[in-house]
């Protein structure tokens, strides 16, 4: 290999004008955002002061994005920051129903200022000795809650569920053909996966990123749940089996994104086991429930996935982004991605380089995310979590028997929600006595479109 | 496509006990950060007090990784976050001297800080639109710094330059298959990609990744300064076509990782040209010499590129992560990525939906990384960046002088660096007056070894 020189790559100090400028700025700043958070939690403010893409671009009340030759002084600066929190949407606000993740938690908060602060990466851990370890920790923890056992058990923290799905059918496509790490798709069969019609598009985008094409994606059949009907994958497997195609990998989904489903697990699982296929469990979303022990049984199954996504942003609160691949064999991320750039793994180190766990990541730098989650975790212990999880349920529950009883509202499925989406049709007063048809059906889909928590808050 | 309901995912805010005191909990986080920023800066203090990994996990002074399953009491997570920062690495310290980003930059920090703050995602516009618009307003600026004409230029920010390495390939693959989104690379001939032996381990990565292999990655040789050899790039594709190979993607680097050397950029945009292949330059490193009026003829033909990876969290010191892929042709990322998932990206929206830029990217959950940047641009000007590099290299400069003038210093290569990379071994007495040989070369890895900078600077 190459030989190593010592290389100094010099840098500057940016510091400002001194300690006291410097202290006295940050104090400044940190004040603004103790007024928003403080704003944010209160029910009477506004989740967002909506502007069109053409008002904010024209400056609104002298708040420029254009980028200046000069600099501006620190003044302006400060006025710039309380402009963009102005202008920009509260998720941590009370009303605030937006997509899988809301809230904003103290602790999670303090966490991510500090990780700021410390302003280093995931590559080694001579550069990361503490959140090496951290990454460690809480990886171990989520396998032993998932119910793997001790020796098995490996994981990296990275950039949301998207990239961990992508790790999963990676990690699988090397798993069955370690050939295509240095040889390409040209060298191996004709892939196929399988995934549900209610699972994340995520899956069909890895497909496509990794070579294998969106519709050498399979997608099966749910039931009225959303919950893929496991006899419909076996079918999907045997045909694609007939066409010449090579199935490799399944997704079940624990936690659709718009019905909150688990697709059954032991189901799948046991199709997986008959025809050899990797089984990766997309618990981005439902993960979370995993941590009530009153709820964890719409996991069951869960530890005989090869390989689960889960991600602490979604379900237990954490700032984002905090995501997760979790892998049953220990070595295989570390096997699938590993490069052994010297300039950054040497395998000469003075201390055990299993912990540079840079190489098992597709990234090279990678942002540190496990702080917050950890920090959380002290704060609240597993049983915090729990309480949160199980009276979130509850509240969904709540709501869906309050739905349940109107005549103006119409639940899109049957029965108790199992996760906290509460699905619903607002029905107008001209809709109540229609019979089902597709033109009562577009009317809705217009109602609710106008309806969306988006409109409701910047309107109310 | 499947309809639209309206899903409330219902959260608990978890706020701690009233506003007092999570004011009070911020505040002496933030007296505990603003000590370790005071500390980092100080030349007297320590870079890192370093322990193995088996000290740190046994629980230094009380200091415990492990997960509780009660809560622990807000004192102990302050005193857990003092010993985070205690036992970690001050990358803002002076003399630090690791990897390619250092220095702690206030400005930059404070957007951090209040970018976690907002803790918000960059898919849509009605979840982000200051980010949004300022992410436009950034990417634009860094077009016209290429020299791309106005009506030129997309892009997108991601996490860690070889992400933006890898948007590279798969963007390149797509322009000239498009097919391979739909169909992968079994519908399409075997690939090949060029890039030097010099270059980031990142391109290679790409290429397993994506389903190409490894060794599809057709690796440059270099002249004594690192610099690819163009008339080899042209002689390497040739080779591969008359293999049967489809040549397809050409990297350049400017500013290569270990050596800091730029290769010939118009010399490769020609040979790009004559054979039709896709040109990436990789500025993450040395894209923050554009800034300069006075270094950027270092780049001179990068306008000539498709695509450039650029990392601002490089050389122009803004904290980890920010990182670009920008891409001259308009539209491609989106039609290369777009899979228009209906629960986020509804086409029906209520302004102009080409600001929901989710689905140009691979992830869907998108940290937001330009707040930081923007604010820095603001704090600084293009002429403070400016300055902040040509410093940067003036100290280069002034290290390779001194070093040169010493008997115990040897450098790398001849004449003056080009980036901030200065590259040198240590001569011991011993080895002074003895001549190249393989041996000795071992020797002084050896030497270069215990010199290197992480020992160096916890034995200070």
């Amino acid at each position: 290999g190459m030989n190593r020189p010592l290389c100094a790559m010099l840098f500057l100090q940016f510091l400002l004008d001194g300690e006291e400028a410097t202290k006295h700025f940050l104090q400044e700043l940190v004040n603004i955002l103790l007024a928003y958070i403080n704003k944010s939690f209160k029910r009477s403010s506004k989740v967002l002061d909506f502007h069109y893409p053409h008002q904010l671009k024209e400056g609104l009340e002298g708040f420029s994005l254009e980028l200046p030759d000069q600099p501006d002084n620190l003044e302006q600066l400060l006025v710039d920051c309380r402009d963009t929190l102005k202008y920009g949407v509260k998720t941590g606000h009370p009303r605030f129903f937006n997509q899988l993740s809301t809230g904003l938690d103290i602790i999670g908060l303090a966490g991510e200022w500090l990780t700021s602060t410390a302003n280093t990466n995931m590559f080694t851990y001579e550069i990361s000795p503490v959140f090496i370890l951290m990454e460690e920790v809480v990886l171990r923890k989520m396998h032993s809650i998932i119910g793997w056992p001790e020796e098995d058990g490996d994981g990296i923290f990275c950039p949301g569920g998207t990239m961990s799905n992508l790790y999963s059918v990676l990690l699988a496509r090397f798993h069955r053909f370690p050939v295509v790490k240095t040889h390409g798709m040209s060298a191996i069969p004709r892939l196929a996966l399988f995934t549900s019609v209610h699972s994340h598009y995520s899956i069909k985008k890895s497909a496509a990123v990794l070579g294998i094409g969106s519709e050498n994606v399979i997608v099966v059949r749910c039931d009225e749940r959303g919950k893929m009907i496991s006899s419909e994958l076996n079918s999907s497997i045997e045909t694609a089996k007939s066409k010449g195609l090579v199935p490799f990998y399944v997704n079940a989904t624990a936690g659709t994104t718009v019905y909150g489903a688990f697709d059954p697990l032991n189901e799948i699982a046991d199709i997986c086991e008959h025809h050899g296929l990797w089984m990766h469990v997309d618990a981005a979303w439902g993960g979370g429930l995993l941590l009530s022990n009153k709820h964890r049984v719409k996991l069951q199954g869960i530890k005989r996935a090869h390989s689960v996504t889960w991600n602490p942003h979604k379900m237990m609160g954490v700032p984002l982004q905090c995501s997760t691949i979790l892998v049953k064999r220990k070595g295989l991320l570390q096997e699938c991605n590993q490069l052994c750039a010297e300039y950054l793994f040497q395998p000469d180190k003075h201390y055990d380089v299993s912990y540079d766990t840079g190489d098992k990541s597709i990234q090279c730098g990678r942002h540190v995310d496990v702080f917050k989650l950890w920090l959380m975790w002290k704060a609240k212990g597993s049983e915090g979590f729990e309480a949160q999880i199980n009276h979130c349920l509850e509240n969904a529950e709540y709501l869906y028997y309050k739905l349940k009883r109107r005549a103006d509202f119409q639940l899109v499925f049957k029965g108790k929600p199992e996760h906290s989406n509460v699905c619903f049709w607002y029905l107008p007063k001209r809709l109540q006595s229609t019979l089902p048809s597709p033109e009562r059906d577009r009317e809705l889909h217009m109602v609710s479109q106008e309806m969306k928590p988006f409109h409701f808050l910047i309107n109310q």
